[in-house]
């Protein structure tokens, strides 16, 4: 199939982007794509393709903005239930401890995920790839997390392979057993960290190769702060993990500087995610290594709080760097990757252009699967989206709405426009 | 019809809600609501309504939210082109002067709009029209003020009429002549001031008599700011406007204190909208007055700056107050009320019940409906949604999608529910 006549074809094409390079759209005047088997055989002008491939059946992007799939690098999908009274509570006021006096937090989402079935906790989570998709996200990954303890964390992971394998998308897998301290180890923090490295690690090991066995190993994840996990815990529960071949990934600094975003780089790490906090020793280190740092402005804005990542000294440091949506039912319940574009412009001060990068192939790159996603370049996945607008910044300039038209995922076209049709 | 099985039907009845009383949603939990004639006829519970109209065709809505239809009560709809360019120019760090120079903001709009046949006006507004509805909103309020001379004002009326007739909402017009001093009279406001006052609205008074005989006349307003028109030129072009029977608003304290909303209050205004600048006198003289404070709290966010209108103070002296998109092309193109609900939680510290009143019965006596729309009471016209959420905290707490998933206008059932199927 030959997409011909794309106003912009956004490439993204020549890997991810360190530092100022940030915002190479490679930009296609009245371009076009060619697919093959569900991936990118060709991308050039409309005359081009056309000219060398006349026979080829024809979409007409028909004046859209046609750009790679979304990549979303962070997210919490999987959980049961939600915390709407919560946000009421602390929209009116409420402290954080009256807050967890009326049983709320995290670990009213982890007693809710506990006791759900899977077939629950798969239906939850299946209207929010739902949404993710029709927003234009095309590759996400998904952390388990509200289990906290092995079976329920096997749990999570099992409802992802299943949704993986129903949904459309592609999703990267990480295992998030240290997401906080679990109830049962509310005065023994060590205990949990033990727990993690000596039972739910090497468990895990073996339940992959029993039921993944043909995947990738999924990344392990921490999280590294005040009242979760310290940063000798933060680094035993890694170096645990490191040594029985997990990728790794961590929440750094979301709201106090505890080193964990050096310690990824130490460590290797696939990204650092939330950096908020970060100190410009954290930030020197990020930007000498290939961790790439993730930035999440949803929870910021979801916390109504209004310190953002330091994009701008991450880039001056040369760093690599790219958005998440940080899905998650606490702090930022958002599936789209538009709004948090559109939010990562304002709050972070980057422009369209860089927003888009971050995105896509930069995302694609903290999860590493930047070989197969995250840019328009032969070879790679056909997952593509056309975008009902003139000019590629109206992602960032536009805000609230979704302006994806259609949706390609490895070849297959899906219309997800918003639509309205008489019912009664 | 008789819509049942609503897990909590929101009501808002019993009129515009003052100051703390804001917030009051009427809650019937396993809520029905019977229309009839394009108007709801009786609301109750399920079982009552049930029992009562046993014949009655049914919708069920299926553990749905069900609540009236957002009423947004200021918005720029109709304009030509956009400003996509100028908003990348400001996320890099270009200041308004640079902007002005490369032929960018308010102007430029202007320079579109004048060149645009009514064709194209009405093409390009429908499309954000069509979004507004998918996003809930059954009742808009749109002005004029991107033509800034008597044709182009003229034409933009006749496009909002023509838009009215072709699609789904009620539009409340807005002649907003002076939203900016014309280019023409670059040195002369005063001079663009009397044009207004002795040819603009004494033709737009026999105008809407010779092309809407049978509606109400529009609301006339002003943008009363430093480069824009001065308090005495504001009441100037108000005073005429009154003298000539058109209803009044005001664009007041978006940038600085210049006195607009008292004399909004003094003049009897329906409603005073922005108040970010607002004094503490302009403030206790809303709050003793029928005039409708307006908050439009995309605008600072579209700017990325971090006033908003102090929401707080507003209900604290018993303001009367709503919320408004304010969808346009420089500051805030965003057709959600749903994000707007979000944000306002957030950036004023509203609870979600407070936003909604907000956006549904307050916004409606804004523009002077609330006795057709803003409630679910017998009566009024049937513009009622379905969301898809368990709980109506679910407005507010998550953000950047749409959870509408059908919307009921006048009766007639639409299905907007964000969906995607396989085309090709």
């Amino acid at each position: 199939m030959l997409i011909h006549s794309a106003t912009q074809l956004l490439t993204l094409a020549g890997g991810p982007q360190r530092g100022r390079d940030l915002g190479r759209l490679g930009i296609i005047e009245d371009g076009a794509v060619l697919i093959r088997d569900e991936k990118i055989a060709a991308v050039g002008t409309s005359a081009e393709l056309r000219a060398a491939y006349p026979h080829e059946p024809r979409l007409d992007a028909d004046g859209c903005v046609v750009m790679p799939g979304f990549v979303d690098p962070h997210t919490h999908l999987i959980w049961a239930g939600d915390r709407a009274a919560e946000f009421e509570m602390k929209m009116a006021g409420a402290h954080y401890l009256d807050i967890l006096a009326s049983g709320g937090g995290i670990l009213s989402t982890v007693r809710a995920t506990r006791t759900a079935s899977i077939e629950t906790l798969i239906a939850q989570a299946r209207s929010r790839l739902f949404r993710m998709f029709s927003h234009g996200t095309t590759t996400v990954e998904a952390k388990t997390g509200y289990g906290l303890q092995t079976a329920t964390e096997l749990r999570l992971l099992k409802a992802l392979l299943l949704l993986e394998e129903e949904s459309r998308l592609d999703i990267a897998i990480t295992f998030l057993g240290a997401h906080a301290i679990a109830p049962e180890y509310k005065d023994n923090p060590q205990g949990y960290t033990d727990l993690v490295c000596e039972t739910m690690l090497p468990i895990l090991r073996q339940w992959w190769e029993t039921h993944a066995p043909e995947r990738r190993l999924p990344f392990v994840d921490v999280f590294c702060e005040n009242k979760a996990f310290t940063l000798p815990q933060s680094r035993q529960i890694l170096q645990t993990a490191q040594q029985l071949g997990f990728p790794l990934k961590i929440h750094a600094d979301e709201f106090d500087n505890l080193g964990g975003a050096s310690l990824a780089v130490e460590l290797g790490a696939a990204s650092a995610d939330h950096l908020v906090k970060t100190s410009d020793a954290d930030i020197a280190a990020l930007g000498a290594s290939d961790t790439v740092a993730v930035s999440l402005p949803c929870t910021p804005f979801g916390l109504a709080e209004c310190h953002y990542t330091p994009a701008q000294k991450l880039l001056d440091a040369n760093a690599l760097f790219a958005l998440a949506t940080d899905c998650n039912p606490g702090t930022a319940w958002n599936e789209s990757m538009q709004f948090v574009i559109a939010l990562a412009c304002r709050s972070m001060k980057l422009t369209p252009a860089q927003a888009i990068a971050a995105a896509t192939i930069n995302s694609a790159h903290a999860i590493r699967m930047a070989d197969k996603v995250g840019s328009l370049e032969p070879g790679k996945q056909a997952d593509i989206l056309l975008l009902s607008v003139p000019d590629y910044r109206h992602l960032g300039y536009r805000f609230g709405t979704n302006l994806v038209k259609q949706v390609i995922k490895k070849g297959r076209v899906y219309s997800v426009d918003v639509g309205y049709y008489r019912t009664a």
